[in-house]
């Protein structure tokens, strides 16, 4: 049983970190913070946890008397907590960006903030960190596009078998989180597909930082926000630079993340589909199919929120401390 | 040929006036004012009215040159500008709320505001006052539930038929305006049905106002907000006190609107549809049941954007110049 | 531990007592039937029971060697499953319409069917029959529409305080079952809503002959489907004999359900989300306001697969073989 | 004025065919043929048009008068109507696939049937073949997909700047036709993207004979259904051959598109929306960004049931029979 605090439970990370850690077998929630909801209860926020008897509490970070403290907050505010948090003894897994990149410099270019604190982190994608993920102090918690188009793209980077990948992905509208803007005013959202970011969208450096550990790839990223509440589609062109069949391509997967819990491979060509893994921590990797011009495609589907983000804390969390990699999120998707 | 403004008209009832009026045998648009969009062409923020040369202006109301402005402004704002535009000589349909009330004193309980210029206006449903929008300087242009309500409730109101009406209405998020909120986010809009306003929305006062005046019947109305873009579809349940048929029911509604250029009744328990009015200024009325209880079921559909509002103010204009009265109008929704 | 059976397992119902089966400590899935996918893993119809290693299997009823079979067959078939099965010795809860109305002639009046096999069943409400369910070797599951409306109205007509309920609910598409239709066609039913059975929908002898027990009330009752895939929510209009205030209305309710292990009465004029209760067990309800004309409003929103369906076969079982209440079911709702 | 038929008139295109010929200044509709709906009004079909005093009959289309004859058939069909339509004298626009492949063992191949009857045919996409157009006897009216790519893909291919095209599209769900099916269902449609046809949808070998006319180009095409019901948005991912800028991009398609009355160029990054051009006959072309990587993105959007298809069909009678080109296709988008 270990102490857990939530720094930034009012959004919806907090409120999926929330739904997971209260029905854990081994953990005590010990603090949800949250300045602009100080004293009110979180059902009052999120509305699904209606029998937690968890109150939102303005307290300063470096104040929770925690074994590990989840930072569900925004990219550059994470810095300036994570330090003091550290100080406690407490571990710590971010859900920001701030500790994601390896170089600064690339991180301030593409954040546009003078990073405080860099301190060394896990970057935590279990697929492929696992064992260092037990040992860490302090875990990166990966973006929500990346841990759906690493999981797309690792096993054939791995293999060298392709220069560059062209990721189109299409996301829910979760992704933008809980504070309304005109991209996500349901009007504007509604029956429409809205390409942003086309070009230069901050999580590239980060899928290539990862994908060129394995081999030179480059990395051609797209998302499109889709009328969708939950859920991170990649659709990923490759030219391939063997002549493999359809079948080999997908042995190539099913072997990188045999044994892996929360991975499937869909096989006969299978395509994923997003209210497979609604609500739930597993990622689907399926299509393989190559057209007649040597292009592949590899299909991934997440839930944003989930293995985006949350679910996946929680994963990590449990390899932390040595629980059941699955202990509160063993649940299916929900369907339809 | 006319000159017309509009005050306000970057919103989506700006938006759908432009629309229309681009379009009119009889119109020159002569101002199409912005306070946060000065100076901007106009298709940057209607992003269909992609061959409009206009540009937002910051005019002052007094200051436009026309036969008519509309005003598309909030409630609490109109109030200031319709006097000065009077003086200037030209005609006036406000799109706001605040002279659809023939009493002071139950603007100013409903809306929260003291009023500061009441005038006399008509009120703009052509269905009830043809003759007398023809003649008006001031139209106040219905709100988008009374327009749906009362084309759906009237004829039997008139008969003195019932006693009161339970209206339980849905509509698209397009009603709540073009500025985002935490009920119009994506992520809370979609997949989901809220109801607001339950027992207090300002539109009953409208509603009741206007059905008095033909017979005593109370209006028991709850909007619900669903996951559409446009359309309000007002279901009205009514206990009959005399034993009539459905088809005789039917027909009250067809002698009703007879001869009316935008009011169709649905035959054979036909059901109004908003894909089948999407875009248009059409109200749909049908259904015309009656259970074993004696409970008569009367459904309308409108285009909130549209009958509901600017397409409306655009017949308005028609009636006040001796225009087509479907001259900008004539086009049908766009199914599905 | 108990050994179970699911006949028509390959809708969407037969997928949501998967889901929930799977997960459970106590029970064994001993056949899940299909017709038409005889030899189909389960996974290729419910993607997201991915880890399944169940296969569909063309199987008789009768030959289903389990202590409890669910029959998720439609109205009409269920009557000629059933008694083979009890024949066997074991227990069965029918999701279908076959066993809910006590009088023959109801049934064969609103389903249009002879009934070839009436037997004693409990009505499978746990909020009313718990105790009855616990004994009962036959359960008939109650319909989507009733749960929700009967959860909104039983205290109130327990207490004598209505002659009448008008009930206008809002159902998600997932309610039309798994078939394709022409009203559950994606471009007719999104942005849409489809008023159906508006006068006579066969639910509405289940809720009356529920409520007529408790007091001779009467129901108006009229569905919308709605462009939300799960859920029901239902607004309830009804004038009251007594003038109460709505803190007397919200504490009606919360006497009533107090314990209830799935009911949540909502404090404070808090309105019930779907997705709160999204692919949860949960029953929302809340408002208790009470307009001008002495008009409440009670609404109640569950999810029609869970709550709705599967979710209370699930209680049913847990109740009937004293298991934990809520094994396998103490997931909250997936929000957003 | 010209007297026409519409052959296979209920379904979505031929809806949006009467849609668009009712408002028509120049035709005469003698005829609406369907098989399923005879003698039925065409308002109890498309319920938008309800003003229209039009039957649906069951007509032979060699029995047609007309000058012009709409073939909105399925492929296969089309074949077999097409001869006896012209023999009558008549001009035809064919909406089907029968007539857009120049070589008969290319269709097929990727349709699957033998054709009956292969006949000379302009292919239908004014932006390219204005002229023959204007001459023609048989148009074959371009898919929907092809449509949107070709649009967005010629000027640079004409310019043998690239040498494939990856084009990502995202379709709405009236592509799919009025016809119920089990990808459509709405509990699988919505809150989904859909991947089909991955690496052979039959519109590949039209897109790549209309290009490889300009230049050797490869097409690798991808479709998406989202939940959408109208339009398509396709995001054109191409390395580009020369080191080229932005602007520079965008001026090669302003200069290619230059004076085409419906297809318009977004300046300034614009990205298009469904929204902008939904129920209209315009094309939106937009972005023109280079990564770091020489990838350009270019995207565009049109309504499938209206420039890709039945609004295209209508412009391209306009060119045959010399009228405005623009005339009942003059409406602006639908937004919101």
């Amino acid at each position: 049983m270990i102490k857990v605090g939530i720094v930034g439970a009012s959004g919806y990370t907090g409120g999926e970190l929330l739904r997971f850690l209260e029905q854990h077998s081994q953990v005590e929630i010990v603090a949800a913070t949250s300045r602009q909801y100080h004293d009110t209860p979180i059902k009052k926020v999120h509305p699904n946890l209606r029998d937690s008897k968890l109150v939102f509490k303005d307290v300063k970070a470096g104040d929770i008397d925690a074994d590990l403290v989840f930072t569900a907050t925004p990219h550059g505010a994470s810095m300036k907590l994570v330090p003091e948090i550290l100080e406690t003894g407490a571990r710590v897994i971010d859900l920001s960006g701030d500790y994601r990149l390896d170089e600064v410099s690339v991180y301030e270019k593409w954040y546009g903030f003078t990073h405080e604190s860099p301190l060394d982190a896990v970057y935590g994608l279990p697929e492929i960190y696992r064992e260092d993920i037990k040992k860490a102090k302090l875990v990166a918690n990966p973006g929500c596009f990346p841990t759906g188009a690493l999981i797309g793209t690792i096993p054939l980077a791995k293999e060298g078998l392709v220069d560059n990948f062209i990721i189109d992905s299409k996301t829910g509208a979760s992704g933008a989180g809980i504070n309304p803007s005109p991209i996500t005013h349901y009007p504007h959202c509604s029956d429409n597909v809205t390409p942003y970011a086309i070009i230069n969208h901050r999580h590239v450096p980060e899928m290539e930082q990862e994908l060129n550990k394995l081999a030179p790839v480059k990395v051609c990223f797209t998302p499109h926000l889709v009328p969708v509440t939950r859920g991170i589609l990649s659709t990923i062109h490759t030219f391939l630079k063997e002549d493999i069949s359809s079948a080999q391509l997908e042995s190539i997967y099913e072997e990188y993340f045999s044994g892996e819990p929360f991975v499937r491979i869909l096989e006969d060509g299978e395509i994923p589909a997003l209210s497979a893994v609604r609500g739930s921590n597993y990622a689907h990797v399926g299509c393989f199919q190559i057209d007649q011009h040597g292009r592949a495609v590899i299909i991934s589907a997440i839930d944003n929120l989930v293995k985006g983000a949350s679910g996946l804390a929680v994963q990590n969390m449990n390899l932390m401390y040595g629980f059941d990699e699955k202990d509160s999120l063993d649940n299916y998707g929900v369907y339809p």
